[in-house]
């Protein structure tokens, strides 16, 4: 097996773990919103029985994972879309590539627990600045290796 | 042509019409900003001739769609990234494999159409909930299969 | 080297760098909440030693970024997708798949400088479009091709 197909059998459970990760912000949203009856829409009030309520926009804990969601979002889809060709494609060796990996999917764990938590500052910081730089730091190599225009 | 190759040539049709699914909110959202001049930038009211009117954040149906939106990329991010790897490392039968894509894909098909008209809860909320089990299933046999650290 | 390997090695480079633009406006952001005590949540405040402080949702840069980064998620996650999909399963040529690259990239890199300089519209719109019609091309070709339910 080349050192590809090696890095991307790794690749399939960094990736897939900061995807479960990702995905059970939604399911977590839907229980406050359930709990405090804190809905988006109109037509979903009647799911806790309270027809004729107004949208609620600022349930704290609510904002809070939404913000938490969307910063997985700008930092998780890079990671992917970076991460998965820097295996195919950066030339670097398996132990370089994996603890990139590591690196990231350890600080964006830790970066969603510091902000639902939350943690004092600068827990967060720290870990989202790591996960920003583990990406710069592949996206580099990658295109250092691999530039065609 | 081997089980994962032959599941990549069906993910390619189910990741598409998705991902297009995906785009066109965008055209749809740009389609009320220029009807009703709701446009969030200052710079954008040139368009239909307005200058000096005051952003607009609260349009109902823009804002409908920009939820509906944003809870697309927070599903349909990870059903690529997962549906994706399941494909190759998963070692499910291509039934099983192809039977978790349409699942999805008709999950969210009618989950737009529920947020967008709006049908009546629970329909969205069942849609919803589909999607993240499919892409939790997927992701269990996933990394039950596949898990490298 | 087959068509869709060739393909897939210029896409490495363009993924990347529109990942890389993606990726910036996270520090940017993190410069003007900074920079302006613009802080979303209270546990921030002590970054810049001003305790007890209302988080602030309203700044103007930082929500032009925010919506800036949203349109690069909506826009830049079907581009990946569709468009690594696209290099394998087309059937289209070398060139057809370069310049879709091409012209995604650029107009994606000209949409956030005028979304942030801002340049007058319709620059943004312009560019705006022309993304949306580089990943539908794409994505009909595609699925023209490799039609599979």
């Amino acid at each position: 097996m080349s050192n590809s197909e090696e890095a991307l059998k790794y690749f399939a459970t960094y990736a897939g773990m900061v995807s479960v990760k990702m995905v059970m912000l939604g399911p977590l949203t839907a229980f406050y919103r359930m709990r405090d009856s804190a809905f988006a829409n109109e037509e979903d009030f009647v799911l806790t029985g309270l027809k004729g309520r107004r949208p609620v926009f600022d349930h704290p804990m609510i904002e809070r994972i939404r913000r938490c969601s969307l910063n997985d979002l700008e930092n998780i889809v890079p990671f992917v879309i970076i991460g998965g060709l820097f295996a195919v494609y950066s030339g670097s060796s398996l132990s370089t590539i994996l603890w990139h990996y590591r690196i990231f999917v350890a600080s964006r764990f830790l970066h969603s627990i510091s902000y639902l938590i939350p943690l004092p500052q600068p827990s967060r910081a720290l870990c989202y600045f790591v996960g920003i730089g583990t990406n710069l730091s592949m996206a580099i190599r990658l295109l250092m290796n691999a530039w065609l225009l």
